[in-house]
Parts: C-alpha cells; sequence; structure tokens
C-alpha cells in the first residue's frame, strides 16, 4: 500500500503514518521525493486492510492499493487452473462445456422438449429457472418449488445435470438438494447473505458477474463462497451496463483473458442476457469460445414466442442446433473441443 | 406500448402482431407509413406487459414501452406527494430531515458520543450499522445483534428514532423489533426476496438506489414494497457508477427532481457514500438541499481515524455542526427549514 | 415519431402536435388510449427531425423516435455490404484483412524494420502515426510531416500501402498526399469540421468508434463522410470508456453484430487501444475474427520498451507472427480467411 | 510513480526498471516486501512521464502515477484562485457570473430580444452559437458567419459581452475578431488542434468538459490552453454520459468540489446540456450555485417553441427571470452574490 503524503506535510504527519503502520504489523520505507513524501507499507495482508486506515490521517494526500483485494480467488494465491464437477461433467478442462435450456422453467411438456433437444445438439448440462429475480413484482416470478421438482425429473428421465439459480440465503439447503449446482445471479453478486450460505452448502455454483461490478470486485464476492470452503466455483460474464442503447448489456470480452490472468477459476460466458436479443447470440459465443472461455450458458425455449420470460433472447431448438455446428471448428481452432 | 415493423413485413406478420396484442386484451391503431408499418397499442397495463412477447414475433423490428413499468410509485397513480413517518419525525414535508451518525456501530462509547452530538446539532434521526454487507470477507462485518441492541439503547437514552440496515429476509422482524426505520443498501435495491419481506413488514423503510440502477427501476423496485402494503417507503440517492474516478460514486443530482416529477415518494441524498471523501461532503449536501431533496443522510463519527468502516467518508462532530449551520439557510432560501 | 401526450392533455394540445406535424408535412394518426392520447407521426424523413420540435409543445409528454437519425450509413438505404479499397487491397470481403505497425512512426529503422515483419508475417496494410493526438501537451507529438515522408518510403520501398492519422481539417490534403487512407481517431469522431473535410477528399477513411459514443452516433458521424460523396468508409470498433478498471477500454464485442445488422459499411476492430496490454491483445483479435470482424488493426513495434507512446500495448514482432498463425484457422472456421 | 515487480520477478528485471529510471534522470528508492518488491521512482516530472515506459519491462506487475498528469492547471503549480476577464466582466470572484441566451443565433429578431431579457433579468455575458456541431449532417449547422456579426451587433447595441463557439483550429482568429470570449465544446476537449490554436490566441475561453472524460483529463486539456500562454481559462462541467435515461447527460456535481480542490482555475456548470429538458434546469442551476460554481450558463430563448436547435432545453424569458429571483437568495446563503 502507497500512501502519498500532501505537499508539504510536516515530520509529525509522516510519523502518525508510520506509527498507524507499525500498529498493524506492517513494514514501512519512506521514499522522500523533491516535492513529496511517499511512505510504503509493506506486509502479505495490505490488500485486505481497508485504506481509509491511512487515508483519514492528517497531511495524507491520497493512498494506493498495491496488493489485490481478493485472495483466494487469486492466481499467486493457487496458480493451477481448478476445476469444477457438475454432475459428472467437468468445467475449467480441456472440453468447453455447453449450458443450455429456458430461462424459466414453464411447464413440464417446455422443460422436457426443451432438455431433450439441447442434450442431442451437445449441450452437457441443463439450464432452468425455478426462483426468477424480476425488476417488477407484477411479472412471473417462476414456478419455485414446483419449478424445482420439474428440474428433478428432467435430471432422471433425460440424464442430465441441472443448474438453476438460488434467490434467497435460506433456500439453499432445498434448492441444492434439486440441483447438481447453484447458480447466483448478477443481481445477488454482492448479496453477502446468499454468498454465506452458498458456500457454506459446498455445492458447485456459477457466480455470476454484478452488472456495473469491477472484475475485483467479482473475484473478491468468489472470496466469500470460497472462504467458507466452497472451492466448487464457476465464474460467468453476462455483460455489463454501459451508454450503449443497441445491447441489453455490453458483453465484456476482456473479462475472459483478464480472468484467466488474475484467477484460477473457471470463467464461461452467457451471451443471452448480455444480448437480450437472439440474432446477436450466435456472434458473442462464438467470439467467447474464441478468446478463451471455459463454457457457454445459452438460452433456449422450444417456442420463444410463448416464452414467459426473455423470449427475444431464447434461441429456438433449430438455432441452437446450428450454433452448436458453428461453435465446433471455432473450439478446435483453439486446441480445445466440444 | 410501440410495435415497429420491419420495413416490408408482410400483412400475415402485422396480422399476428394484432392478434397476440388482441389475445392480451389490448387496443390496436396500425399506422401505415411510407416505410413501415407501426403498430401502437393501447390498455391500462402495457406498462407491466413484457415487450419481449410482441418482439420476438416475426417480421417485428423493435418494441417501445411508453407507460412506465413501475406503477404503485407513479405520481399518475398517486398525485400528492407521501410522507413517511419514523418514530414520531415526519419526511417529505417542509422540514428538511437530518439523518446522521456513524456507518457501522462499534461500541457504546461511539454510538452514545455520536448520537449526542448530532441530535444537539440538529439531527432528527440516528443511523449506523449493525449488519454490514462488505465487499471482502475479511473485513469488519458489523457487530450483529449486539449492535442493534446498542442502537435501541442509543434510542432510549438519547431520545432519537433509529435507522439500520437489514440484508437478510429473514432477518427483517428481528431488525424491525429493535429499530424505527429499516434501510434497504444499494447493493440490496434488487434483493426481491430482500424487498418482499420488507414489504410485508409495513415498517418505514428507505431504499437506496442501486449504484448502477436507472431510476425506473429503482421506482419499479419501490413498488415491490409498496404492493406488499407497505406505504412507508422513502428514496436515497447515494451516487452511480461512472467513469469518474476522482469520486468512489458520482452523485446524481438531478435524480432528485426526476424523482420529484415522477413520484409521490420522498426522496433523500447520502452524500456520504457517494463523495467517499469527508472534503466533499459539505458541498454535495448544499447541492441537494438547494436541488429540493427531502433529507440528507451523513456518516458522523466522533473519531473517523479510529473508524473500523469508512472513515474517510465521515464527518467530524465539530464539521457536522458547521455543516448544519452552513446548511439552514440554504433551506431557507428553497422555501423550506431544517 | 411517437408522441406521447401527458394524462389529461386537452384536445387544443393534441391538436397543437396535430398541426405542426402537418406543417413539416408529416403524416399524422391518432391512438386515443384509455390513459393518454399518443400521436404517431409517419414520413421518410423522420429520423432526421430533431425530436425537441415536438417535445417542446404543451401537453406533450415524450417523444419517441422509431426511425434511426443516420440514413446513408444504413442497410436500409444500402442493402448490399460495401467494400473499400486502400491500394489494391479490398475490405468488406471475404478475406479478414490485417493493418499492423507500430502507433507512432519514430525513425526510418523502426519503421523499415516493422513494415517488412508484418508484411513477412501476413499484414495487408501498414499503420503508423505521424501526427500524434495525446492528452497531456507535454508528450510527444509525433513526427508529424517528416512522419508522413517516412511512411510513404515504407510504401515504396516495402511495398504495402499505408493509413495514418489526421486531426487538423486543413491537413486532409497534405495527409492524403502521401497515404493510401486516413484515419480518424475516437477523439475526434465527432470534430465535424474534420469529417467535413474527410468526406470531400474521397480518400478511403477509416472512422474510429468515439470511446463513449453510441453504435447510432457512430453511424450518424458516418453519414457526414458520406454526405459529401466519399464512399470508402470503414468502422472501427476499438473499446468504450466503462467502469471496468482493468482494461484502457472495454471492447464491445457486440458492436459487431450490431454494425453488422444496421450498416453495409465494413468494421474491423482495434484490439490493441481497448486492451491497453499487449497480454490481453490476442485473445480479444480472436474474439473479434470469430464474432465476424472485416479486419484487425493492431499495434506492433520492433523494440516496445523502447517505444515512445503507447509500448506496452504493442506486440513484439514475434508476439504478432505467433497470433498470425492462431488467426488463420479461426478465420477458416467462420469461412473467411486471412 | 510506483512500480510493482510480479512475484518472483529476478534481481536482473528490477535493476532493469532502476536503471531505466536512472535513465531519465529520476530517483530511485527499493521496497522489499515479503511478497514482492516495490520500486518508487522520484522526481519532479513524474507526472508527464509515460507509465508505459516501465509497464512494458519484464517483471513489472503494475505501474501507478501518484503525481497528477496535468501541471499549470494544478493547484499545487498556483495555490490562489484565478480569474478571468471577459469584457470587462471578471468570473472567479465573489460574484457568481450568469451567461444566457439561445443555444443558435438563429435571427437578428431573436438574438436582440433574447439579450435584452437576459440582461434586464440579471445576466452578465449573452451566449449564442453561430458554428453549432450536430450530430446529423442534415441538422441546421448555425449562421456561421453572419452568426457572428448578429452577436457582434447584440454586443454593440445591448451592452453586453459575448460568448460563442468555435469549432475549427483555423477559425480561432475569425471569432475572436467577434466575440470576447471563445467556447471549446464538450465533443472537441480533445481536439488538440483547436486547444493549441485557441491557447495562442489568447482570448478568454470556456472550455467545456468533454461528456465522457475524467476531471484529470479536463485538466490536463486544459494545460494545451495553459502551455500556449492563454491563462484567461474557464471550466465548464455540463454533465456526463452514464446509464442513466431519464436525462440527455447526468451532471457530475461533485466535479464543483473537486476541481476546486484540484485547481485554480474558475468552474462554471452548464445546466441546460446535462438535463435535456427545461423542466430540471432550476433545480440543477440552484445546486450547482450551492456547491461553489463560479457561474452558470444557461439557454434561454424567446420561443423555445420554434427554436432551431435544443428548444427543449431552454428556458422561455419569464422562466429564466423566476430562476434568476430564486437563484439570488442561494447565492447569498453561500456568502456569494449574483
Amino acid at each position: 500500500m502507497i500512501v502519498e503524503m500532501k505537499t508539504g506535510a510536516s515530520k509529525a504527519e509522516v510519523d502518525g503514518v508510520v506509527q498507524k503502520a507499525k500498529s498493524q504489523g506492517l513494514g514501512v520505507q519512506l521514499n522522500v521525493g523533491t516535492d513529496k513524501t511517499v511512505v510504503a507499507l509493506l506486509g502479505s495482508n495490505t490488500g485486505q486492510l481497508p485504506t481509509d486506515m491511512f487515508a483519514v490521517l492528517p497531511g495524507v494526500e491520497s493512498v494506493t492499493r498495491i496488493m489485490k483485494p481478493y485472495k483466494l480467488a487469486s492466481r499467486e494465491f493457487k496458480p493451477a487452473d481448478s476445476r469444477v464437477s457438475c454432475g459428472g461433467v467437468e468445467i475449467g478442462g480441456e472440453r468447453i462445456v455447453i449450458i443450455a435450456g429456458p430461462c424459466a422453467v414453464e411447464s413440464k411438456e417446455q422443460l422436457m422438449e426443451a432438455a431433450m433437444a439441447v442434450k442431442k445438439s451437445g449441450a452437457s448440462i441443463l439450464r432452468g429457472g425455478a426462483f426468477k429475480p424480476r425488476t417488477s413484482p407484477f411479472s412471473f416470478q417462476g414456478l419455485q418449488k414446483a419449478g424445482l421438482e420439474l428440474l428433478a425429473q428432467a435430471r432422471e428421465q433425460i440424464g442430465i445435470p441441472v443448474v438453476t439459480e438460488v434467490v434467497d440465503p435460506h433456500d439453499v439447503e432445498l434448492v441444492s438438494s434439486y440441483a447438481d449446482m447453484l447458480q447466483v445471479g448478477s443481481r445477488n453478486m454482492q448479496n453477502f447473505a446468499l454468498l454465506t450460505n452458498v458456500g457454506k452448502s459446498r455445492c458447485p455454483v456459477v457466480l455470476k458477474r454484478g452488472f456495473a461490478c469491477t472484475i475485483t470486485e467479482w473475484l473478491t464476492a468468489a472470496d466469500y463462497l470460497l472462504a467458507e470452503g466452497n472451492d466448487q466455483v464457476i465464474l460467468c460474464e453476462r455483460g455489463i451496463r454501459t451508454f450503449e442503447d443497441s445491447v441489453r448489456f455490453s458483453l465484456d470480452i476482456s473479462a475472459i483473458p483478464v480472468v484467466k490472468k488474475s484467477s484460477h477459476l473457471p470463467v464461461i460466458v452467457d451471451p443471452s442476457h448480455a444480448a437480450g436479443h437472439y440474432s446477436l447470440v450466435p456472434a458473442i459465443a462464438k467470439a467467447a469460445v474464441a478468446a478463451g472461455a471455459d463454457g457457454l450458458l445459452i438460452e433456449v425455449h422450444p417456442n420463444p414466442k410463448e416464452a414467459l420470460v426473455d423470449g427475444l433472447q431464447s434461441l429456438t431448438l433449430a438455432n441452437f442446433t446450428s450454433l452448436m455446428a458453428e461453435l465446433k471448428p471455432i473450439a478446435q481452432s483453439v486446441g480445445r473441443y466440444i
């Protein structure tokens, strides 16, 4: 951590910083420049110390953190790639894993049709929402427990693991008793009560990036899961909020190489929620595979015109099959397979 | 709702839109332009219908919502200003209400000293966090239940109502048994499980704006509270995430007149979390009062240098007293008082 | 254009809108809803009319534009893909065109070494800045006219067309007398005096997207070039400004399919300025090719450690050669070649 | 400047950084932490050195700038407030200066009526655009030279100084021969050819903030003007681009105290371009005065319904008079006058 003193800061003010640092067990090195004094604070946990502790002292101009605030999710903490296992499917290895299915579980027919079709086209995991976080209280909120039961039936009958979202910290046990993997949605990335309970459950989990959270905040949120002992964590980039209005969210393609550099956790991409429109999904999906994503989370619906939620961003079964055929050679051209 | 057909859309495609609209009980009016056909959908609930329902139909280029998605929070629904009562203090009337106190409850001494001082300087409500949502699991998480007990003691001994944050839907009953008013934090603005439970509690609530949520989304989140029958809702602008890096968040000053135009709910401003630095708090606080805010939520700490959370943005007791003196003539110059 | 009247707008207010529309030669259709009256304005040039003309009338709540404000750049205006020719190299066809070279022309040796190497590795066009727009007046501003002369020498000796930036409207003639193609930089995307002169020159031009401009604004800026009769326009996505701080700019990957849908102009991608760090360039470059870009603009420097400008984002010659080898199979997997 | 080495960086890599620093005449201090080595670079011009010079060296993890990149605009360079004189009106003193008038000069009648009215209501300087930067080539581009002549007439006949925008570097002499003060618009804040020529002219200038530029970039752009010897520079905050869609731009109210802390230059606010709607202008204008702005730039039109440009954000003459009456007591309550 680097503490920049104000021009003309007194010796007593510099001493105040030094003493505060020593009281925290930190090493200190003074850099007396021509215009300013800069104090470097040294120690292995400076990433987790609040900068305010020093910024608030008299004579301090600014405090800059050099160490990252996340720890357990960092590649420095664990250099080798992590792999996550969801119902026997490994994520983070050579294979690029495709997770597909409808945004919301709507009925047995809808879910079974989708599940059979996506499995046939090469998807390894089925997605479907039972608890739906909706911006308006007047929108369809999901089938809830009945939706979980349908997911469990699909898993049994079709033979495909399932992932579904959990939105209430007190539902973690319930949802993980039906699903192979939990999903924490974008709006809950910093719902720390939820993260703590999901961490305790040890159930594999997809942690979606908050749509206005930095990659640093995302990896720090992953630390909540890891700190509770759950090492089965997958990151999912799903678009960030920007000024651009031709898409719902702008997919942050550079998040993939940045996460790969900074963290050992697998990272997948959800092109559907980013784009908000089915016609844009294939281009984004292909880009994600080329950029190094470990998987894709794609919305597919047997009949998007009748979908209760997010029909516009769902691929039809036929379009999904076409996309899978297009993705395979791209995966090969980056040394992987689907 | 306005459905723009693609150039050259067929009659069958236009008919498809018309029939979908009629199946939803909507009126329809066709506008056949020189280049395009535009279909206007008429009805009193078009704000709550998903646009995807039409956007997904063949031949459709775009769908534009004319009605707002929020309803109960809108000024059209309730033209007169709402007032909220917190422990006998009215918010939304002629008086501008000052809520002040430390970011986190740290100890009995700290809280009592802060409470006495802010009351003496003219604050009407005491703030203090017992459950703290922190970006890192390694940071101080608040005194939790012990913090609630200290808040209740402060209320009794100093005679000032208290507001504190609730972060878990299952803690609503507990927290509201200690506090006069609940706070839903910025990161929980779209935690719909929490909103639903806070709505059911009927306890007065401060709903902070999500730091990357539009005003429309904020008012739609307020609908979750109002739909459960809780009409004691105060909105709080606390800064939004932008590219500017000289502050933690950019206070959206125009949110005040926009909310006043669009909604009947009172709106207050938190200059402390926006600025992130105590030296910027007074200018933002003064601007908020001049722009028409119904109140301010200000962090004040007896000893910011020793604060466990957010010390840099906290005013000292002396600085808070000075600011209160500066705010009073501004309040008068806009026809109100503090 | 859709004009939404306020709830309770009077007949006279509605008539005011109708008359204004008729005075502009527009057709009008009234939609009297249960709550509101909505007036649809019909005509072939509503995209170019200012919405303010109606928004300012009494009784109007909002005005929504249905037609896009750009015209000549739109795919509706010209359905077939445009192709641009730069010194005999065609952009916008089956071949993905690689433009590479140093950020700034620094010396004859540096430019010749870079030019030979990038040509050998498969680049078709050489880039190099002679006039450099720099955020600080104390930074290196480019070799200016001497730089143009070196570019012309490189073209002659190495046999490769060159593209370089123009920053002053009165330098267009000078720069286009040396270069095969002009570049309008991100900070000049809305420098309309410059666009007008570049449009008049009829010289092929790469129009970089303003780092905080929407795709709609970008295509409307292209209309400035096209309206002056210059149809040799290439669009270049180079990253947009967001809150994310791990990169200089966030490459907007979805801009590629959106532009392809909305416009007939070729679109290329500059991964170097977006990333700001050489280690991120390959992943973004691969993603751009997979997403459908017609070309790439990549910074390559014989010795990035000694580069006067943007060394951190420049690939070494060896890294560029490796990247070219990796890009080729991706191009093939999307039905194109490099 | 702080150079963080990678974990495990070799001694040779650290030496490489040290030697590079010494070759630039910088002092160096090594901080060997438990995990990492951090190298502090000391010197009075580190703010103007490119960070890439070090970031590109082997073994370097990150480079953090401590000194700001701007110099002449900084309060460290010149601690006392600067004052600017425009046709005898001083900006930056105790008086808050109101600049008002139409967005575009449209006709002699329009300009004279506006000029007389705003002067009568207390404005000190007349604004009016002759050269209009418009996003579409099909929009009204201003009266250009004829507009400048009308502005000069208004100045003579009404007795009020005038400010108008310059958009082409080669028009600086022309425009400054008619106007008392130049304006550099938001889209030209980083048009360095224009800044250089305006700097050379020594004519007073209002430098609007780029709508997606940081305050640091804004002050660095001011350095272009100051470096050419023009010390008559006024900064103007006019709203930044964010995700919020209820306004055209989000006025960054905290820019006022941040600029006051960082720079000696006067700062004014344009509430009209930020809001985009006349109904929001008064609240923002009042907030700006309360926050410490040195002046306001307000659009006023005798007949906004017939305005050729930006009618929706223009105040009527009556509304401007009312606003002036409301602003006066707020100015007094912050120790100033209008």
